[in-house]
């Protein structure tokens, strides 16, 4: 790192808080995705008036930031470009305030997705967007990427919670955008635009999100299907009279693969499983369960249908989706996890063809996800040290953004496009709409130092 | 209009669909909120293709362009400007598909709303966002203005509902954004960029907007209060346990209006009408409904309540509050009327500051509106012929807005900026931030044609 500019990022932020140790900038390097690449420098900004001195400071020096919050990114929106710093929210994890009247927590980035969670529950009032990082990944990670989770199928993503932004311009300048109301049209929706703009186009350096009344009942249902294509169907059906929080798919790999990790036996010929969620008050859950109950009781393709009466049973039948994760790396040692998204009623669909895919790329492809918004994880596995193995692996991705954008969908629903999808950003948005994306980067980040290389394929300034 | 222009208009879209005739240009020279402006020609797109060609040749004319659905808008966003083609939207009004399975619509934008929410019910689903307007907005326009109503507590505004907008840029280039999943974050989100943009940014010609199933059932009540505190008092406690799909708020000059014209006694003391929805199951209306009952019993301040058991008795409900717009002008002929938001905590003491500046201007003010999500119609009484009531008003208006925002509201709700409200919008938004909004227009429309004056004080270009 230029030693002129280090020194005054020091000036700004204290001996303390900027480094250029290799300890520190390994640290920094990676994400959850698997790519690396070493910063020039980290800096751990106080508050947001010091990224606005920061941010001014490289702006004029033309030095590439890459903002960083817990890390966790899969699709390596937080992972350093040459010569880049590297803003490290990390401590900037105040909950500033919790609203329990206008419903609602003002928050730095920093804070840990779980913390927030944990503590709107203490209030009686609930976050919902519930990414499985939620225990180490940051809100304002969150808000960089619209993280979704197995909630959003009732209660949204990360973008239906953010009323409100504090963001650090290229050059500097403060801007507010939103505020502490529901509503507001004054002037364009910038909220939304920096919302899962995965740090391109400004720093996030505080934000309102909205909370809701925390459910007060829950009921849950494991059900056990004869093949993807009954469950993808009940999945439909149960969603024209019901408004479960979660529908979670596992295809019959997945299922394989927890059949021996489980408490109880899943039964041979069950090709499918669906996890069901219900919440909220406890008269409107006890009556909506008792429903469900009814709707399932002998459908056709229904082989199994497990209830949970209480915590205890109901961590057992979120078992076989936890243990799922861990478990892919007895298959092979490595994988290409995607996010893609299809029409729900497309999901059965996606699950033949990933069937037809893995015969013929002669891999091993298991899929499980949110079947209730048509966000389904697929998990492409394979071994590093066999190039004619990772070859086929990536030729299966190619043809799976190429089949799920025939389907009308996209390849990427809670993932980001970050480095490992902006070469197939233009055939899921179009070459028009994926130009205004780019004069919208160059209004916004004219000199193009924020996160570059990120979501679009090619430089940009 | 220039005559070339005006023949290869015609050129494009025929002669029966281009005019500059007196007639139709008279027919779309104003909008729901007073302002008029006569345009130069009208044209009447057939489908998105034509508003491509229409716009190329507007672009390199450099013509200015207004939009126009339903003409219901409130702050001028459809009026016409100086010189300017009007597209009126009206004739592309198909309901191009309805997706019971993806639970969402493809339309065209000159869809009125009603006939959405129509078509949605017959298919037993419900298209929630319900402008006042509904039985004569068009769907486009509700987008452009990012429309609302008394469903929004619930449910969210229109902006939640929009998946995919098909929009003609500023200089004839076609764009899709979004598309039939909830989740997507692939690139920026340029749907909702769109979203409220007033058609300053471009052309919306087709959208796919999310249903929800229809509820099955309703249960309504009336609530008469010892005044607007203890009303306000409720509406925050009520959320804390419950979730209306409407809180409708009734000041006491409001219900002053009204009271002689309803089918039942209000009672002398009842100083703030509070109208509650609930919507849902039938069990879990049925077990919240009576929940709702117990709490309201006795409360302090809580002088009445009313529960609709059917239809026609909700009818009656509802009646207190769609009595009130027509019955405003038995005070004075004229009225502003805005639609300001503050944190819901904040509603009382609105409340106590209309009272108060209506004293200190001499003038009547009345609000009514959203409660549950802060959203207040704010109508301050007038007779235009009397200027020094007119000055008085406007300033009544002016210290409106500046409460509003010292209150940590916003100076518009659902109506939007359009003509009326942009002197105002930099106090809202901040100077930084409205130039960011300066800068997207330039960088979306460089040549200054779409829906110029609108929004932005002065002109951009």
């Amino acid at each position: 790192m230029n030693t002129k500019i280090l020194a005054e990022l020091t000036a700004i932020a204290g001996p303390e808080r900027v480094t250029d140790a290799i300890e520190e900038r390994l640290c920094c390097s990676y994400d959850g995705g698997g790519r690396e690449c070493l910063p020039a420098a980290v800096v751990h900004p106080a508050d947001t008036e010091e990224v606005c001195r920061i941010m001014a400071l490289l702006h004029r020096h033309g030095v590439p930031v890459v903002v960083r919050g817990g890390g966790s990114g899969m699709t390596g929106g937080a992972v350093p470009v040459e010569g880049c710093v590297v803003l490290a929210m990390a401590g900037m994890n105040r909950i500033v305030e919790i609203d329990t009247v206008n419903q609602l927590a003002v928050v730095e980035p920093g804070v840990i997705t779980g913390d927030l969670q944990a503590e709107a529950a203490r209030h009686g009032l609930m976050y919902p967007p519930d990414p499985a990082s939620a225990a180490f990944c940051t809100i304002g990670g969150n808000v960089a990427e619209c993280a979704g989770g197995p909630r959003a199928v009732k209660y949204g993503v990360t973008r239906d919670y953010v009323k409100g932004l504090d963001v650090v311009l290229a050059d500097g300048r403060l801007i507010r955008t939103g505020g502490r109301t529901d509503k507001g049209v004054a002037g364009y929706d910038l909220t939304r635009l920096f919302v899962g703009s995965e740090g391109t186009l400004g720093v996030i350096t505080g934000m309102t999100v909205k909370l809701v009344p925390r459910p007060r009942a829950r009921a849950t249902f494991l059900v056990g299907a004869a093949d993807v294509g009954v469950a993808a169907g009940l999945v439909a059906e149960i969603l024209a009279d019901f408004t479960p929080c979660t529908m979670e798919l596992m295809d019959e790999t997945a299922i394989d693969l927890v059949r021996g990790r489980l408490p109880f036996s899943l039964g041979a010929a069950v090709r499918a499983l669906l996890l069901i969620e219900l919440d909220g008050g406890e008269a409107a859950v006890r009556a909506e369960g008792a429903a469900l109950a009814d709707f399932l009781q002998g459908r056709p393709g229904v082989l199994t249908v497990r209830r949970a009466a209480d915590g205890r049973r109901r961590d057992e039948l979120w078992a076989a989706r936890r243990t799922l994760s861990p478990a892919a790396f007895d298959l092979r040692p490595h994988k290409l996890s995607e996010d893609v998204v299809v029409p729900r009623s497309r999901v059965a669909a996606l699950a033949c063809f990933l069937r037809d895919l893995a015969a013929s790329q002669g891999l091993t492809i298991f899929s499980f996800g949110h079947a209730g918004d048509g966000n389904m994880h697929v998990n492409i596995m394979l071994d590093r040290a066999d190039s004619a193995e990772v070859e086929r692996a990536r030729e299966a991705r190619r043809r799976l953004f190429a089949r799920v954008i025939e389907l009308g969908g996209t390849i990427t629903g809670e993932h980001g496009v970050g480095l490992s999808k902006a070469e197939f950003l233009a055939d899921d948005v179009g070459a028009a709409a994926l130009d205004v994306m780019r004069r919208l980067k160059r209004c916004l980040d004219p000199k193009g130092i924020l996160n570059p290389g990120k979501i679009f394929p090619d430089a940009i300034s």
